[in-house]
């Protein structure tokens, strides 16, 4: 342990709340000595990290399901990495772990249950899949979907920022659970890839035409869950078009995430009532005792090769800011992973 | 019957699709001949008719719960009346019944079924409670708020249009069951009417004050169930007070019907993730084969004495168009009734 106390840890942290789109001086890049671990705690090298849209809102200020990260600390983000460094019989030198570690290089784990460290087993897949479909996304999507959503078989389900990491599961998921799934993603290679490697029935893009004709198209039905991760436009189409006792899963909105003028609402609300349909919201920290089910189910479904994820991985702590906005020009390509060092 | 032939029966026609706030020339009051009923008919005279925010929606084209009110019909709405001359067995001379009269002096109900005619017992109420507390109005808060809203022992309840027809009973109700009931609504008056003779613990007056403010002094336990009749503002703002997992029955929006710009969505919609809650809409035909378990319910709440409800009866089948408009100004107080012809 001696050895890696002259180690530099580099960190981003949170300089000003942004207004709009985050902008390079939001951040503050900053660097202190990796410090050791004291009694109970463990020292972790960080390898790759979570980039979401979940992250914008906790930029903050104000009432939210988690506290705002506050001016000065390091920015919060999950991911993964190894154990450097133990003083905690839990975990052991080598041990690959996912966890709140924030966008640095190193995480001294104080509190091991109050950042969420577990460890994880590279054996049922990559890092990068514990960041994605075995990750936060992965288990949004599977009880988004399944608890929130309750899709029958048969039924039509759509589901906005399909390619995304949310949105790629979500589709995933209902397709083996027999329904009728389209997505909606921006511009043809991300629809091409919905269609032809998630094996969606359809995926319609939003760059390139109407919506609303798409769902008229592909939804010949009607929908009858529509899973929103971006809110705006496209929540209000869709409402147009839900079925009797629909349900709307409302998990993100990365269209307002960055606005400077207030959000805008579903004009289309009374649509609820028409349709006699539901709007609810959900918080995947709800799930956490869960999550075990969750990865089970999806690692099968992964070894049987019924299940893919693609990961859009982007190397550099230091390309942190850039790369976190990709997520709101719908630049990323898939869940969107910063690699901090190689495993 | 003969008799009856010569008589006049005057009626109000859907002129013109309304833009914004209904106009006199919207309307068309024609007149004629009370027909005679054939094999299978009866003839109401009609008594009263119920005035509601719904009909605003009726009157638009377009997809909605029910098809529109076509240019040239009789305005559909609820009434009471009385059988005076009948051709069907199930309905004598002199039963009282309510059923969807439409806005007229005299209906011929030639298929008893599809107009919902059905026999009401005046040693319960009077006509006019027949339209409020145990018609639509009443309906539709019992099921809104206890299959929808779902309101358990203790917890709070708000209700917006709370001197409003179905806002009266939604907070009685809500009172008789246990919980804690804070209304909302314009004006001292109606908020004295709500705190001293409908019991809610608190009513907040959206005209004299901030809603805001008023919320936090009288739910000081957040909001757990919000009936809403309103939309806009006053729900954007009850959104920023709900608790984990509370339900918003989405009844009506009567801000918005008038509008002439798009509906104003629900800004803080993305507190239904923050609280993990949902909002879902509802509409009464839903539950017409359990009506008669809740007019068993509130009539004996109203024996007992628990429970009271308000009319606001307007004379003359003349004064429709204005009277109709009162309720978009909030100008009513109590459930809004058209009186046509005495009982």
């Amino acid at each position: 342990m001696a050895a890696l106390a002259p180690l530099s840890n580099r960190q981003f942290r949170l300089a000003a709340r942004p207004v709009g789109l985050p902008k390079a001086s939001d951040w503050k890049l900053t660097a202190e000595p990796v410090a050791e671990p004291a009694e109970g705690q463990v020292l972790v090298k960080v390898l790759q990290l979570s980039l979401d849209p979940a992250m914008r809102g906790w930029m903050n200020e104000g009432r939210s399901y988690i506290p705002p990260v506050g001016i000065g600390e390091v920015m919060r983000a999950i991911g993964v990495g190894k154990v450097v460094a133990s003083k905690n019989s839990a975990f052991a030198l080598g041990d690959m772990v996912a966890g709140g570690f924030g966008i640095q290089e190193y995480c001294l784990v104080e509190d091991a249950k109050r950042l969420g460290l577990n460890k994880i087993d590279l054996r049922l897949a990559p890092p990068e899949k514990w960041l994605n479909a075995l990750g936060m996304p992965g288990m949004t999507a599977y009880f988004g979907l399944l608890e929130v959503g309750q899709p029958k078989e048969g039924e039509t389900v759509v589901v906005s920022g399909a390619a995304g990491a949310v949105g790629q599961t979500v589709g995933q998921v209902a397709r083996i659970k027999g329904c009728r799934v389209v997505g909606i993603a921006g511009g043809k290679a991300k629809c091409d890839f919905v269609v032809n490697e998630l094996k969606f029935d359809a995926c319609i893009d939003y760059k390139s035409g109407s919506v609303r004709d798409g769902l008229k198209q592909h939804c010949p039905k009607g929908v009858d869950v529509y899973f929103d991760n971006v809110g705006g436009d496209i929540l209000d189409v869709v409402l147009t078009r839900i079925n009797k006792h629909a349900r709307i899963v409302i998990c993100g909105a990365i269209s307002q995430y960055n606005n400077t003028t207030p959000v805008k609402g579903p004009s289309n609300y009374m649509m609820l009532l028409v349709a006699r349909a539901r709007m609810q919201g959900m918080v995947v920290f709800d799930y956490a005792d869960r999550y075990g089910t969750a990865i089970k189910d999806i690692a099968q479904w992964m070894k049987e090769g019924k299940f893919i994820s693609r990961e859009d991985v982007v190397d550099g702590i230091e390309n942190f800011p850039a790369t976190l906005n990709k997520l709101f020009s719908g630049g990323n390509f898939g869940k969107l992973v910063l690699r901090v060092a190689e495993g």
